[in-house]
């Protein structure tokens, strides 16, 4: 089969490896129908990751059809259309029964295009099948449910419930990519008075605007400090989120905190940030860090089959799987081509 | 009167300065009967507080008889004795309102021996007298109530109730100094499986033993993450309070954390810290900072009342109000001389 392989940094080849197989008992093997690309896999192509390592297909979120399962599998049978998410979950474990998959002790976790071979492939292979797949509802297209692989947990669970968000908040979101929409798509849900969304991309913050924020700041032109300072009498957000990864956001998510304020990351990070306890220690602030559980699959597959939540609207590019390398160039340049998830399909 | 005046970094005096008056309708003057030093306030004479400025008087933790009340004060007349609270709380803004007294908008907050002259002195003003004093129970002495003026709730609010500690956590605590030791004892008071107290001096590691830590851990002859990772099956610790203040001491309370910890910096801070974002960002780690409340005090009160925690054991050396200076040394040289708490009186 052809596979996207990653070759060390910033290489990377769509080339020939072998088919997956069923090699545990709870393993399914999975066809894919539909497979994108994550902010991530860029990072991955950065050496932020180091846990990858040379030979590794990537990816992590698919929707596809059962091909195979192994003889431990209850839930799912060959024929079906599933959900494959980006966190797979041993389901036993200590962590797994706290419902934090992402942390799962029992060889689960973020795996897939990680420590074992991931789902930018015509196949993929699925431990843990049971707990780690989840069918696709009747009435709702594969295209909107592969949105709920990786970005729609990950902003809705390590932005905004991490970050509390309550009606009534100013939430502060850096960072206006594909993590950073879900974050303000998810946190519309909980009624905050004010949304500020801060890119140093306009395309991306024209999206912003159509996914709920009110107010957009361009980093590049404009004081994001200033602006939520003149929103909140001075004080500074009550939540903010930092979607990109990088230190000087999240510096700039901590500066952005009222006192008393929560400061969610959901950046994947390669270098270190400077927290200033100089400032900071006498200020209230909660900083939280996290891989996304995926605990919270069920109740947004719900919203989004009820409509509450338009899964649809993150796709803006649509490719055929052998278009692997240009829909990479497209998500990469996505300041200049617009590009907010990219869809490639059989 | 006499007090002890601020002269910048490095440089402290006690000296003769006008008595402090009634200047406005909610404050009261306490005539000072026990006052003590805070590592506040030598971290306030190394530089790291810079809105301390040269002709402060000192201090934030005292008990004392009140002398005069302004016309607006309701709930304590001239004679009782009071505890004078670290935190003054205006009472009527959005935080104080929340609880978060702390950080009161309304010119309050932690004002005492910072923006306004504190209660090293014989006497003190303390504004907003209802709501920043609280009259001391009957039956408990005077010396007992005054580590309820700032260490206790500290540690107890800002390290243990931040830190979210619950019955079976493994609590890890770098720094073993007076706020280390309350965060110790009021850890206890949640049934925690196991306490680990850190800290580069023998004398602290014994004291933090009679407080309730099970384990003791002298960093400069062990490896506490060893010791942590030996204790938790190589996780980490369910919390970890940093109650020392400088960089290091932070950075290796977020490294002891297990995946899901949640570390609480209860530490005054001079300089940033090393967020290590690169290997944290997975983790799901929280943390915490935050200026105490006080929101405590009643409850810590009542604990103290009963018996159930035992606040008299701070108290390592007494002095008159005249050997200020000499009680300064003796706390500055806690290392050597073994003190923890240093009360004064008249």
């Amino acid at each position: 089969m052809r596979a996207m392989v990653y070759h060390g940094p910033g290489r990377k080849a769509w080339e020939e490896v072998p088919k997956p197989r069923v090699t545990e008992p709870g393993d399914a093997v999975v066809r894919i129908d539909a497979v994108t690309i994550c902010g991530t896999d860029l990072h991955i192509l950065k050496g932020d990751v180091p846990a990858v390592t040379d030979g590794r297909v990537l990816g992590h979120e698919a929707v596809g059809t059962v091909e195979e399962v192994g003889p431990g599998v209850r839930t799912v049978k060959p024929g079906d259309q599933v959900l494959v998410s980006c966190v797979t979950a041993c389901g036993t474990c200590r962590f797994c029964r706290e419902g934090r998959y992402g942390q799962c002790l029992g060889g689960g976790g973020w795996i897939l295009g990680h420590r074992i071979d991931g789902t930018q492939a015509e196949y993929v292979r699925v431990p843990f099948a049971d707990t780690s797949v989840y069918p696709v509802p009747a009435g709702v297209a594969a295209e909107d449910v592969l949105m709920l692989a990786d970005i729609l947990p990950t902003g809705y669970e390590v932005g905004v419930l991490n970050g509390g968000v309550r009606p009534g908040d100013v939430v502060a979101v850096v960072g206006a990519g594909p993590i950073g929409l879900a974050a303000i798509a998810g946190a519309r849900l909980f009624s905050p008075s004010r949304i500020v969304a801060i890119d140093l991309a306009d395309s991306r913050l024209e999206a912003a605007g159509r996914f709920g924020a009110d107010t957009a700041v361009n980093n590049g032109r404009q004081d994001p400090l200033a602006v939520v300072h003149e929103l909140t009498g001075g004080l500074g957000a009550d939540v903010t989120i930092e979607a990109v990864g990088v230190p000087e956001a999240f510096e700039l998510a901590v500066e952005l905190a009222r006192p008393g304020g929560r400061i969610a990351n959901v950046g994947v990070h390669g270098r270190p940030a400077t927290l200033h306890l100089e400032k900071q220690w006498i200020r209230d602030i909660t900083i939280t860090t996290g891989l996304v559980d995926t605990s919270s699959t069920p109740t947004l597959l719900r919203l989004v089959a009820g409509g509450q939540v338009d899964a649809g609207r993150f796709v803006t590019h649509r490719f055929e799987l052998d278009e692997f390398p240009k829909a990479y160039e497209v998500f990469a340049g996505a300041a200049d081509t617009g590009a907010l998830k990219v869809v490639l399909t059989r």
